[in-house]
């Protein structure tokens, strides 16, 4: 069977949210399997020297604009939180937990954060938050919470962000498949011809 | 007649090329005109406080790829040249000028640079180069040359600099229809379906 989809992605990010809800359609027209990986920007951005795209002049207006946009050219539910952006430790912490016994529990968990945000402003920065939604998508929260402060947990997540860096994630959405990178929303069309074709 | 297509762009990036090759066939398909506005991405950049695309880290190799990789999905023809970026003064003084009494000319003279630039390697920023460029789209040379030397030609392209940053212009290329802005050949189908729709 072909390899799967690599989807990288922080569930603070608008375009990651978006890509999330478009993500699974282009599987099944593929015939690809994704493997979500969430990150953490900070780090990435740091390592990258790029800044909060928001706070950049003139861009950050745009992209307000452009996230809402997108959001609505797709269909797909949005409205900017109130506080944006948000620490996505907990949440991510608890993915890859999650993701480690039942990777479709993980995903649903994943989506309902990404919901939870952005389209009812829920901070998806508090822990108490993240284990309610886990619980929700079917996990044992005390188990959730428990991962949440585990220093072990902790370090899995920075491993997994190292890991993203040295194969050259740099923002989010951002797709690996057979070797190949592509970044944004907006390369998902290319994404999927370039699953058909195998290439140009 | 509904208002044309403002299109920003520097002659020296990439994405800018590849709209400039695709902008004419989208205002043929729209019902649209559209007024060429090159800029000049180095104010625009110390502005907006972003660095040179190509040299952030992962993301400027990524870039590398993407830039070649958005040609041949598009079938236009591209090479990154070996002097990467290039200043655009020249070029870009000429424009304003040519456009002045001839706009379909200086159109064809954009076009020439961006395509001498983009598949011959050859390096726009030299004046010599741009007065060539201009009298084969059937310009007097000798203007040409003494409007690039000009210091009111200068201070001309600075105003329209100036301009376009007012309008938010942050990048290459970028489009503003009925007061809508698109940025990046990635956004040209959403432009269309902007101007077929009204918008959403």
């Amino acid at each position: 069977m072909a390899a799967p989809i690599d989807f990288y992605f922080d569930f603070s990010s608008p375009y990651g949210y978006i890509g999330s809800e478009l993500v699974d359609a282009l599987a099944a027209r593929t015939g690809r399997g994704v493997t979500w990986r969430p990150v953490l920007l900070g780090p990435i951005f740091k390592h990258v020297g790029t800044g909060v795209l928001v706070d950049i002049p003139l861009k950050g207006d745009y992209s307000k604009r452009d996230f809402a946009r997108m959001a609505r050219y797709h269909k797909i539910a949005f409205t900017l939180p109130v506080k944006f952006p948000v620490g996505t430790q907990a949440a991510t912490r608890a993915f890859y937990v999650l993701a480690d016994s039942d990777p479709a529990l993980a995903q649903r968990f994943a989506k309902s954060v990404f919901r939870a945000y952005y389209t009812e402003g829920i901070d998806i920065s508090d822990p108490a938050t993240v284990v309610g939604l886990a619980a929700q998508a079917g996990a044992n929260g005390e188990q959730v919470a428990a991962a949440i402060a585990d220093p072990a947990v902790k370090e899995r997540v920075k491993s997994e962000v190292d890991a993203a860096i040295a194969k050259g994630v740099f923002g989010s959405p951002l797709f690996i498949v057979d070797g190949e990178m592509f970044w944004g929303v907006d390369r998902m069309p290319q994404l999927e011809e370039w699953i058909r074709t195998g290439g140009w």
